[in-house]
């Protein structure tokens, strides 16, 4: 095969929810699709698989994508390998039946066609076994959603061209996926034989009534599977390691090889498999030391956190509770405003984090109007406006207007806290002056302007505060009067400095 | 044990990285920690250790803490054990030793003092074996690192008593942790148990040649591992099986099982074994259809990936490398602003993603902001300034001032579009007026005026902008002037309607 073709045209043979899902990937960066299948009833099925997962991969990314593909289907696979410039293969996990329907494929596929399998476990030397021009298949084994995760094995067999592989990986990259050669046949490739281990280990478990599957499942998702969205086993064993990574790490562990830790008994821990294990292990540490790894870690731990808390699910839900706690502490530990009475009140503290930084190194501007909107967010739950308020009367503040002047900088790990002014309160506006100040020298560096309105959102339009929280508003208010209006507070763009 | 003591000082059997661990999490969330460690040069380490944690740990929440504990170290067990009013053993996992130094501690500590061990896999039983009051012993396992990562096994033995078990569970509780009580004694305890089952299929990989250590992580973290992050193995195949779920999952793939797809045999996939898994799985799916927990799924494999992204880590890095093509794609394929000329330019899109949302249910204010920073990215890259421009100048544009009004609401799957207009454009400063639409209505929903100042960042000073960029700056704003000084620019806050 020394001529590869150009992919316009992506062929589903056979459906399902992997055929759905890759229809659904390739169509959004641009390839028309055409699915075969001998059941017509699989058009529709096909068509909501794709719209299904649309909303998702419509946020995976903000750049600019090409035309979405068109998606065609027929339960003809012939028409389907004549205008397909690469196949991909969904049919159930049979060996013979797969064997069957490649060899047809290929017979009406020009030779310069890829044919790739999606089969999780079989062998592709078995696979092209019957096939016309053997030389442009391999295993391409994806993973649900296949739409949204990038991992797909390449596996090519005894008879697979090497520039197969190459423009498999090319055409997969293409459509936004990480391609990983598996460079050796084996049962189940690289990603199912770990996942079957774990599988396997469960149903022993399950079996013996020692847990239940939700106990087995939270045993990792609130520990090694947070760790697991961007390092792998080995390198978190490397980093357990201390110093002296895998080699120290083997060494203490090793002997808990012989132990009964799970049903699966660990090959003997030879000399040149320690080897093995350690410069692997340096390698994909890539000359970055110990604690240059930790603090990856550690960055993406934490945003991971965060992330979950927003769904609610897993450790955010730990987190969310924790910060539920905390505000109850701080709410039954101070009285409200006392410390700070005639003063901005102080009311929020917050560590500048890595994904808050863009390419100049400095906090990107609207991470400014997150810190106000957290401490509004503090100044509410002050006056009695919390989550059960809110449900409770159908009425909230919602900002209307906004104004931020950035007068300085904030680096990553800076210790930042805001201020906050009431410059005007009424039934139903709210004026506040926030400023942003660096902890370790106080300097101002940014300040926001705001003006806030109480909506009755089941009817949509303005709408009067409670009066206990008003009375709160204005107790702030006042003591706060003696203050004067803040620098920049009703200026707007363009303005000459006062 | 009936009295339950308020715990105010954890005592560490031990230090060591677990030991840091658990310093730093209980310090950070106001318990003073009392660290015991025959070596006196672990002081120094302890310290270092609870240092190292801090940055990460600074930035897990916002919400108010307690002030942060007070750390001491003593090289006699006796001393913190007088102390402390709970205990938490991490020397090495050596069983003879570890019940040695049990016993000790427990003649120390007053019998209403919960003592507990770190150990990986040996089991309570065996661990409170000599203990005086053994009833108030536990394994309360963690995992690294022990200040970010929730997930804490509590596992009881023959003598602990029930009370014990629920006090460890506040306790961890308090502290940010999830406990997750095993309730059966099994050596590995849950966690590791499955851990360890990929760990030895991983050794049997890399002993047979079959892949290298980093083949083997990245089978996980570009796939199987985003998912774990917040669903385990269990409901991840109680959603594969499609409405039927686990049971046809297992129908599916019970065959498979005697498969050579890892060196673990399965067991026997009886009835009761298929019903134990169906019912584990429906009661963690809570009446959630496969469609609803397929959203969540799909949810947060996206925003991880955006946050994977900012790390260029793992599927974020994929996904990076992604939107360089897209965008170097989409530039080769239009003139700039050819399309847009003579009216406010359309450089963005976006569809509203969940985690964007707030209580309110709308698209939370701040996000807004970030949306014109989208655009203004989007602008920079069509006028010629890109990161190679950026790290080839050190100069680039500073956002100064900015001023959004919110006219409309956004909520989850709404399409967006930003256009851009240029209302002035000197050598120094940039003077733009973004517009947010809603897709479906074109209606406006907020107004964004913005000063951005072109900056020379080794200098920290305003610079002139390169003329090529200028000239094509100026060559947009030729082209917008007959558009009319869009309503709110030069508005300030509190500024009566037009």
């Amino acid at each position: 095969m020394t001529v590869v073709r150009k992919i316009k045209t992506l062929g589903l043979l056979g459906t399902g929810v992997i055929g759905g899902g890759w229809a659904a990937r390739a169509l959004h960066f641009g390839i028309d699709v055409i699915a075969a299948d001998v059941k017509p009833e699989m058009e529709a099925w096909i068509r909501g698989a794709v719209a299904n997962a649309e909303p998702a991969l419509a946020r995976l990314t903000c750049a600019p994508l090409p035309s979405k593909g068109v998606l065609s289907f027929t339960t003809d696979m012939r028409i389907m390998a004549e205008r397909a410039d690469f196949i991909q293969e969904n049919i159930p996990e049979q060996l013979p039946l797969k064997q069957r329907m490649l060899a047809q494929v290929s017979r009406h596929a020009a030779p310069n066609v890829i044919i790739a399998s999606s089969t999780s476990g079989l062998t592709p030397t078995d696979l092209q076994r019957d096939m016309a021009s053997p030389e442009r298949f391999c295993v391409a084994h994806p993973f649900n959603p296949v739409y949204l995760l990038p991992l797909v094995e390449l596996v090519g067999g005894d008879r697979t061209a090497p520039a197969t592989i190459e423009a498999a990986c090319r055409f997969f990259t293409y459509i936004g996926m990480h391609a990983l050669h598996v460079r050796r046949e084996v049962p189940g490739h690289l990603t199912d034989r770990l996942q079957e281990a774990i599988w396997r280990e469960i149903l022993h478990m399950v079996n013996e009534g020692v847990a239940t599957t939700g106990e087995l499942d939270d045993s990792i998702i609130y520990g090694p599977g947070l760790r697991w969205a961007a390092m792998g086993t080995n390198l978190i064993y490397h980093l357990a390691g201390g110093e002296s990574g895998m080699r120290h790490m083997l060494a203490q562990f090793g002997p808990a090889l012989k132990w009964p830790w799970t049903k699966l008994e660990a090959p003997e821990l030879t000399d040149s498999l320690i080897d093995r294990m350690v410069e692997g292990t340096q390698a994909q540490a890539a000359g970055r030391s110990i604690r240059e790894l930790e603090r990856l870690r550690d960055d993406y731990l934490v945003a991971i956190q965060q992330v979950l808390r927003q769904f609610d699910i897993g450790a955010g839900s730990t987190l969310r509770a924790l910060e539920a706690r905390l505000y109850k502490d701080a709410a039954a530990g101070e009285p409200a405003g006392s410390a700070d009475a005639g003063r901005p009140l102080r009311l929020l503290t917050a560590t500048v984090r890595p994904e808050w930084v863009d390419y100049n190194r400095h906090m990107t501007d609207f991470r400014y109007g997150q810190l106000f909107g957290d401490a509004m967010d503090a100044l509410y739950r002050q006056v009695g406006i919390d989550e059960a308020h809110r449900s409770g009367t159908g009425r909230m503040y919602y900002t209307v207007e906004s104004h931020l002047i950035h007068l300085g900088e904030a680096k990553v790990g800076d210790s930042l806290y805001v201020t906050t002014q009431i410059l005007a309160v009424d039934p139903k506006r709210l004026h506040v002056f926030h400023r942003l100040h660096r902890g370790a020298d106080d300097a101002l560096i940014a300040t926001g302007e705001q003006m806030h309105l109480h909506v009755d959102t089941g009817a949509a339009r303005a709408a009067t505060v409670d009066p206990a929280v008003q009375a709160k508003l204005d107790s702030i208010h006042r003591a706060q009067s003696g203050l004067p209006l803040p620098v920049g507070a009703g200026r707007h763009i363009g303005q000459a400095k006062a």
